[in-house]
Protein backbone atom coordinates (compact mmCIF):
# COMPACT_ATOMS: atom_id res chain seq x y z
CA UNK A 1 0.00 0.00 0.00
CA UNK A 2 1.06 3.53 -0.79
CA UNK A 3 2.15 5.97 1.87
CA UNK A 4 0.07 8.74 2.84
CA UNK A 5 0.76 11.86 1.38
CA UNK A 6 0.42 14.87 3.33
CA UNK A 7 -1.88 17.29 2.06
CA UNK A 8 -2.55 21.00 2.49
CA UNK A 9 -5.72 22.97 1.74
CA UNK A 10 -5.76 24.21 -1.61
CA UNK A 11 -8.58 26.27 -3.40
CA UNK A 12 -11.75 25.07 -4.44
CA UNK A 13 -11.80 27.04 -7.27
CA UNK A 14 -8.40 25.59 -8.82
CA UNK A 15 -9.88 21.63 -8.53
CA UNK A 16 -10.21 21.74 -12.27
CA UNK A 17 -6.51 20.90 -12.12
CA UNK A 18 -6.90 17.80 -10.72
CA UNK A 19 -10.64 16.47 -12.31
CA UNK A 20 -10.42 18.42 -15.73
CA UNK A 21 -7.91 15.90 -16.74
CA UNK A 22 -10.85 12.83 -16.52
CA UNK A 23 -9.20 10.82 -13.61
CA UNK A 24 -11.21 7.71 -12.27
CA UNK A 25 -11.84 8.79 -8.76
CA UNK A 26 -12.84 7.28 -5.17
CA UNK A 27 -15.95 8.48 -3.96
CA UNK A 28 -16.67 8.16 -0.16
CA UNK A 29 -19.68 8.04 1.37
CA UNK A 30 -21.44 7.88 5.36
CA UNK A 31 -24.91 7.80 6.82
CA UNK A 32 -26.15 6.61 10.05
CA UNK A 33 -22.71 4.47 11.06
CA UNK A 34 -22.35 3.29 7.34
CA UNK A 35 -19.12 4.17 5.09
CA UNK A 36 -18.41 3.17 1.41
CA UNK A 37 -16.37 3.65 -1.19
CA UNK A 38 -17.32 3.48 -5.08
CA UNK A 39 -15.14 4.07 -8.22
CA UNK A 40 -16.22 6.62 -10.45
CA UNK A 41 -15.39 7.78 -14.07
CA UNK A 42 -18.67 9.72 -14.77
CA UNK A 43 -17.51 12.91 -13.81
CA UNK A 44 -17.17 16.95 -14.92
CA UNK A 45 -16.18 19.94 -13.69
CA UNK A 46 -19.09 23.09 -14.19
CA UNK A 47 -18.24 25.90 -12.64
CA UNK A 48 -15.48 27.56 -10.63
CA UNK A 49 -17.63 29.70 -7.99
CA UNK A 50 -19.20 28.18 -6.67
CA UNK A 51 -16.90 24.97 -7.56
CA UNK A 52 -19.57 22.71 -8.76
CA UNK A 53 -18.59 19.20 -10.10
CA UNK A 54 -21.50 16.85 -11.88
CA UNK A 55 -21.46 13.23 -11.52
CA UNK A 56 -23.56 10.17 -12.61
CA UNK A 57 -24.08 7.68 -9.32
CA UNK A 58 -26.15 4.46 -10.64
CA UNK A 59 -29.24 4.01 -8.36
CA UNK A 60 -28.21 0.40 -8.13
CA UNK A 61 -24.73 1.32 -5.90
CA UNK A 62 -24.86 0.98 -2.39
CA UNK A 63 -23.17 4.59 -2.67
CA UNK A 64 -25.95 5.96 -4.24
CA UNK A 65 -28.63 5.40 -0.94
CA UNK A 66 -25.98 6.71 1.43
CA UNK A 67 -25.33 9.83 -0.61
CA UNK A 68 -28.66 10.66 -1.39
CA UNK A 69 -29.74 10.16 2.10
CA UNK A 70 -26.42 12.74 3.60
CA UNK A 71 -26.58 15.00 0.65
CA UNK A 72 -22.69 14.76 0.78
CA UNK A 73 -19.65 12.80 -0.16
CA UNK A 74 -15.51 13.07 -0.71
CA UNK A 75 -14.45 12.46 -4.15
CA UNK A 76 -10.32 10.70 -3.51
CA UNK A 77 -7.96 11.39 -6.31
CA UNK A 78 -6.10 7.73 -6.53
CA UNK A 79 -2.98 7.17 -8.48
CA UNK A 80 -1.34 4.49 -10.07
CA UNK A 81 -0.24 3.45 -7.00
CA UNK A 82 -3.67 2.19 -5.80
CA UNK A 83 -5.29 1.11 -9.38
CA UNK A 84 -5.59 -2.22 -8.08
CA UNK A 85 -7.51 -1.06 -4.99
CA UNK A 86 -9.34 1.19 -7.33
CA UNK A 87 -10.60 -2.42 -9.85
CA UNK A 88 -10.86 -4.07 -6.69
CA UNK A 89 -13.16 -1.23 -4.93
CA UNK A 90 -15.42 -1.18 -8.22
CA UNK A 91 -16.13 -4.96 -8.58
CA UNK A 92 -17.71 -5.66 -5.19
CA UNK A 93 -20.72 -4.26 -3.38
CA UNK A 94 -20.36 -2.34 -0.01
CA UNK A 95 -23.64 -4.03 1.30
CA UNK A 96 -21.62 -6.81 2.04
CA UNK A 97 -18.20 -5.92 3.03
CA UNK A 98 -16.41 -2.73 4.60
CA UNK A 99 -14.13 -1.84 1.85
CA UNK A 100 -11.68 0.33 4.15
CA UNK A 101 -10.51 -2.94 5.98
CA UNK A 102 -10.92 -5.30 2.32
CA UNK A 103 -8.70 -2.93 0.58
CA UNK A 104 -6.42 -1.59 3.38
CA UNK A 105 -7.31 2.13 2.98
CA UNK A 106 -7.14 4.61 5.58
CA UNK A 107 -10.51 6.47 6.69
CA UNK A 108 -9.25 10.12 7.80
CA UNK A 109 -11.97 12.62 9.44
CA UNK A 110 -13.32 15.24 6.90
CA UNK A 111 -14.21 18.83 7.51
CA UNK A 112 -17.09 19.65 6.69
CA UNK A 113 -18.90 16.38 6.06
CA UNK A 114 -19.83 12.88 7.25
CA UNK A 115 -17.59 11.38 4.58
CA UNK A 116 -14.33 10.15 5.45
CA UNK A 117 -11.26 11.19 3.21
CA UNK A 118 -8.97 7.83 2.00
CA UNK A 119 -5.87 9.05 3.46
CA UNK A 120 -4.02 7.04 0.62
CA UNK A 121 -4.91 9.27 -2.17
CA UNK A 122 -3.43 12.23 -3.38
CA UNK A 123 -6.28 14.43 -3.12
CA UNK A 124 -9.67 14.33 -1.66
CA UNK A 125 -12.32 16.82 -2.26
CA UNK A 126 -15.65 16.92 0.51
CA UNK A 127 -18.67 17.94 -1.49
CA UNK A 128 -22.10 18.95 -0.60
CA UNK A 129 -24.97 18.19 -2.72
CA UNK A 130 -25.86 21.28 -4.12
CA UNK A 131 -28.75 19.87 -7.24
CA UNK A 132 -30.72 16.85 -7.31
CA UNK A 133 -32.96 18.15 -10.25
CA UNK A 134 -31.43 15.55 -12.44
CA UNK A 135 -31.06 12.38 -10.21
CA UNK A 136 -34.23 10.66 -10.53
CA UNK A 137 -33.98 10.96 -14.79
CA UNK A 138 -30.33 10.43 -15.03
CA UNK A 139 -28.78 9.81 -11.49
CA UNK A 140 -26.71 12.75 -12.40
CA UNK A 141 -25.26 14.34 -9.19
CA UNK A 142 -24.39 18.18 -9.36
CA UNK A 143 -21.93 18.83 -5.86
CA UNK A 144 -20.45 21.60 -4.82
CA UNK A 145 -17.06 21.41 -3.60
CA UNK A 146 -16.62 22.72 -0.21
CA UNK A 147 -13.34 21.49 0.72
CA UNK A 148 -10.23 20.34 -1.01
CA UNK A 149 -7.03 18.95 0.45
CA UNK A 150 -4.48 17.90 -1.83
CA UNK A 151 -0.92 16.87 -1.92
CA UNK A 152 1.60 20.14 -2.98
CA UNK A 153 4.11 17.23 -4.37
CA UNK A 154 3.99 15.95 -7.37
CA UNK A 155 1.85 18.95 -9.03
CA UNK A 156 0.75 16.22 -11.50
CA UNK A 157 0.15 13.12 -10.08
CA UNK A 158 0.07 10.07 -12.08
CA UNK A 159 -3.60 9.43 -12.31
CA UNK A 160 -5.69 6.74 -14.00
CA UNK A 161 -8.07 7.24 -16.60
CA UNK A 162 -10.95 4.54 -17.61
CA UNK A 163 -11.67 3.51 -21.28
CA UNK A 164 -13.47 0.27 -21.00
CA UNK A 165 -12.63 -3.24 -21.19
CA UNK A 166 -10.88 -3.31 -17.76
CA UNK A 167 -8.20 -1.09 -19.40
CA UNK A 168 -6.93 2.02 -18.05
CA UNK A 169 -4.68 5.12 -19.89
CA UNK A 170 -2.27 6.12 -17.18
CA UNK A 171 -1.31 9.96 -17.11
CA UNK A 172 1.45 11.17 -19.40
CA UNK A 173 4.19 13.99 -19.56
CA UNK A 174 2.58 17.83 -19.42
CA UNK A 175 3.21 20.46 -21.98
CA UNK A 176 2.61 23.63 -21.51
CA UNK A 177 1.03 25.98 -24.40
CA UNK A 178 0.49 28.88 -21.76
CA UNK A 179 2.34 31.81 -24.00
CA UNK A 180 -0.80 30.64 -26.56
CA UNK A 181 -3.29 31.61 -23.76
CA UNK A 182 -4.85 34.81 -23.62
CA UNK A 183 -4.46 35.97 -19.89
CA UNK A 184 -7.84 36.20 -19.20
CA UNK A 185 -8.28 32.78 -20.28
CA UNK A 186 -5.61 31.23 -18.22
CA UNK B 1 -0.96 20.12 -39.89
CA UNK B 2 -1.48 16.14 -39.71
CA UNK B 3 -3.24 13.69 -41.87
CA UNK B 4 -6.79 13.13 -42.45
CA UNK B 5 -6.77 9.24 -40.86
CA UNK B 6 -9.71 7.32 -42.50
CA UNK B 7 -12.40 6.35 -39.67
CA UNK B 8 -14.92 3.79 -39.80
CA UNK B 9 -18.09 3.49 -38.17
CA UNK B 10 -18.28 2.57 -34.44
CA UNK B 11 -20.95 1.43 -32.19
CA UNK B 12 -22.03 4.58 -30.41
CA UNK B 13 -22.80 2.67 -26.79
CA UNK B 14 -19.09 1.98 -26.81
CA UNK B 15 -17.65 5.70 -27.29
CA UNK B 16 -16.81 6.11 -23.60
CA UNK B 17 -13.40 4.64 -24.28
CA UNK B 18 -12.57 7.54 -26.32
CA UNK B 19 -14.50 9.96 -23.60
CA UNK B 20 -14.23 8.60 -20.43
CA UNK B 21 -10.76 8.93 -20.01
CA UNK B 22 -11.41 12.70 -20.08
CA UNK B 23 -9.50 14.31 -23.08
CA UNK B 24 -10.31 17.71 -24.34
CA UNK B 25 -12.59 17.90 -27.32
CA UNK B 26 -13.25 20.34 -30.29
CA UNK B 27 -17.02 20.92 -30.72
CA UNK B 28 -18.37 21.50 -33.86
CA UNK B 29 -21.59 23.11 -34.57
CA UNK B 30 -23.45 24.87 -37.85
CA UNK B 31 -26.69 27.26 -37.93
CA UNK B 32 -28.43 28.58 -41.53
CA UNK B 33 -24.84 28.61 -43.55
CA UNK B 34 -22.89 29.47 -40.07
CA UNK B 35 -20.12 27.06 -38.50
CA UNK B 36 -17.72 27.06 -35.51
CA UNK B 37 -15.64 25.37 -33.74
CA UNK B 38 -14.70 25.51 -29.67
CA UNK B 39 -12.70 23.73 -27.57
CA UNK B 40 -14.42 21.97 -24.79
CA UNK B 41 -13.03 20.16 -21.66
CA UNK B 42 -16.06 19.88 -19.43
CA UNK B 43 -17.78 16.96 -20.11
CA UNK B 44 -18.72 13.58 -18.93
CA UNK B 45 -20.57 10.37 -20.00
CA UNK B 46 -23.94 9.53 -18.82
CA UNK B 47 -25.31 6.65 -20.52
CA UNK B 48 -24.52 3.75 -22.80
CA UNK B 49 -27.91 3.23 -24.52
CA UNK B 50 -28.99 5.59 -25.35
CA UNK B 51 -25.63 7.11 -25.77
CA UNK B 52 -25.40 9.92 -23.77
CA UNK B 53 -22.66 12.57 -23.25
CA UNK B 54 -23.61 15.76 -20.49
CA UNK B 55 -21.25 19.04 -21.69
CA UNK B 56 -21.12 22.38 -19.80
CA UNK B 57 -20.85 25.04 -23.28
CA UNK B 58 -20.72 28.39 -21.15
CA UNK B 59 -23.31 31.17 -22.80
CA UNK B 60 -20.53 33.43 -23.86
CA UNK B 61 -19.54 31.37 -26.74
CA UNK B 62 -20.66 31.68 -30.03
CA UNK B 63 -21.05 28.06 -30.33
CA UNK B 64 -23.86 28.37 -27.51
CA UNK B 65 -25.79 30.23 -30.00
CA UNK B 66 -25.59 27.92 -32.77
CA UNK B 67 -25.83 24.70 -31.18
CA UNK B 68 -29.05 25.58 -29.15
CA UNK B 69 -30.56 27.07 -32.27
CA UNK B 70 -29.85 23.78 -33.90
CA UNK B 71 -29.45 21.23 -31.50
CA UNK B 72 -27.05 19.63 -32.25
CA UNK B 73 -23.52 19.40 -32.46
CA UNK B 74 -19.94 16.81 -33.17
CA UNK B 75 -17.64 16.36 -30.57
CA UNK B 76 -14.32 15.89 -32.71
CA UNK B 77 -11.26 13.85 -30.89
CA UNK B 78 -7.76 15.91 -31.16
CA UNK B 79 -4.71 13.95 -30.39
CA UNK B 80 -1.04 15.84 -29.39
CA UNK B 81 -0.43 16.70 -33.05
CA UNK B 82 -3.19 19.34 -33.20
CA UNK B 83 -2.42 21.00 -29.38
CA UNK B 84 -1.55 24.40 -31.15
CA UNK B 85 -4.73 24.68 -33.01
CA UNK B 86 -7.04 23.43 -29.79
CA UNK B 87 -5.57 25.92 -27.85
CA UNK B 88 -5.69 28.33 -30.94
CA UNK B 89 -9.30 27.54 -31.44
CA UNK B 90 -9.52 28.18 -27.79
CA UNK B 91 -8.43 31.74 -27.56
CA UNK B 92 -10.23 33.01 -30.63
CA UNK B 93 -13.88 33.94 -31.54
CA UNK B 94 -15.87 32.17 -33.98
CA UNK B 95 -17.98 35.40 -34.34
CA UNK B 96 -14.80 37.15 -36.05
CA UNK B 97 -13.05 34.23 -37.91
CA UNK B 98 -13.46 30.93 -39.66
CA UNK B 99 -11.84 28.74 -37.40
CA UNK B 100 -11.73 25.87 -40.17
CA UNK B 101 -9.66 28.38 -42.40
CA UNK B 102 -7.60 29.90 -39.58
CA UNK B 103 -6.44 26.73 -38.01
CA UNK B 104 -5.80 24.77 -41.48
CA UNK B 105 -9.01 22.50 -40.72
CA UNK B 106 -10.69 20.44 -43.64
CA UNK B 107 -14.89 20.44 -42.68
CA UNK B 108 -16.08 16.97 -43.71
CA UNK B 109 -19.75 16.30 -43.90
CA UNK B 110 -21.62 14.31 -41.21
CA UNK B 111 -24.49 11.62 -41.98
CA UNK B 112 -27.06 12.93 -38.90
CA UNK B 113 -26.57 16.30 -38.10
CA UNK B 114 -25.48 19.90 -40.59
CA UNK B 115 -22.58 20.35 -38.25
CA UNK B 116 -19.25 19.49 -40.07
CA UNK B 117 -16.70 16.76 -38.88
CA UNK B 118 -13.22 17.88 -38.50
CA UNK B 119 -11.42 15.47 -40.99
CA UNK B 120 -7.80 16.07 -39.20
CA UNK B 121 -9.71 14.45 -35.94
CA UNK B 122 -8.99 10.91 -34.45
CA UNK B 123 -12.42 10.53 -33.92
CA UNK B 124 -16.11 12.33 -34.70
CA UNK B 125 -19.01 11.65 -32.32
CA UNK B 126 -22.67 13.56 -34.67
CA UNK B 127 -24.75 14.38 -31.35
CA UNK B 128 -28.44 16.12 -31.28
CA UNK B 129 -29.72 17.74 -28.23
CA UNK B 130 -31.42 15.09 -25.79
CA UNK B 131 -31.89 17.22 -22.78
CA UNK B 132 -31.76 21.04 -21.96
CA UNK B 133 -33.05 20.99 -18.54
CA UNK B 134 -30.17 22.64 -17.05
CA UNK B 135 -29.18 24.68 -20.22
CA UNK B 136 -30.48 28.12 -18.53
CA UNK B 137 -29.11 27.36 -14.96
CA UNK B 138 -25.69 25.55 -15.24
CA UNK B 139 -24.81 25.75 -18.89
CA UNK B 140 -25.11 22.16 -19.18
CA UNK B 141 -26.03 20.36 -22.14
CA UNK B 142 -27.38 16.98 -22.51
CA UNK B 143 -26.68 15.25 -25.62
CA UNK B 144 -27.53 11.99 -27.59
CA UNK B 145 -24.80 10.61 -29.57
CA UNK B 146 -26.44 8.84 -32.74
CA UNK B 147 -23.31 8.26 -35.25
CA UNK B 148 -19.38 7.76 -34.36
CA UNK B 149 -16.58 8.12 -36.70
CA UNK B 150 -13.43 6.56 -35.22
CA UNK B 151 -9.91 5.85 -36.75
CA UNK B 152 -9.29 2.14 -36.05
CA UNK B 153 -5.58 2.90 -35.18
CA UNK B 154 -4.03 3.61 -33.24
CA UNK B 155 -6.39 2.34 -30.54
CA UNK B 156 -5.66 4.18 -27.65
CA UNK B 157 -4.91 7.68 -29.51
CA UNK B 158 -2.39 10.17 -27.83
CA UNK B 159 -5.15 12.73 -26.23
CA UNK B 160 -4.52 15.58 -24.35
CA UNK B 161 -5.86 16.66 -21.08
CA UNK B 162 -6.18 20.03 -19.83
CA UNK B 163 -5.48 21.10 -16.32
CA UNK B 164 -5.77 24.56 -16.13
CA UNK B 165 -2.56 26.91 -16.51
CA UNK B 166 -2.36 26.25 -20.17
CA UNK B 167 -1.05 23.19 -19.40
CA UNK B 168 -2.20 19.92 -20.69
CA UNK B 169 -1.35 15.85 -19.80
CA UNK B 170 -0.35 13.55 -22.54
CA UNK B 171 -2.20 10.71 -22.78
CA UNK B 172 0.43 8.17 -21.76
CA UNK B 173 1.06 4.38 -21.33
CA UNK B 174 -2.08 1.83 -21.49
CA UNK B 175 -2.15 -1.06 -18.03
CA UNK B 176 -5.37 -3.69 -18.05
CA UNK B 177 -6.51 -5.33 -15.28
CA UNK B 178 -9.37 -7.22 -17.06
CA UNK B 179 -8.40 -10.41 -15.56
CA UNK B 180 -9.58 -8.23 -12.09
CA UNK B 181 -13.27 -7.35 -13.56
CA UNK B 182 -16.27 -9.45 -13.04
CA UNK B 183 -17.25 -10.16 -16.43
CA UNK B 184 -20.65 -8.18 -16.20
CA UNK B 185 -18.54 -5.17 -15.62
CA UNK B 186 -16.55 -5.02 -18.53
Amino acid sequence: MPRHPTKADFPVANIRRYLEPGPVVLVTSAWRGKTNIMTMCWHTVMEFTPSLVGCVIAASNYSFELIRASRACVINLPTLALADAVVGIGNCCGREIDKFETFGLTAAPAVAVKAPLIAECHASFECRLADDALVEKYNFFIFEVVRAHVAPSPRHPRTIHYTGDGVFMVAGKTISRRAMFRPEYL
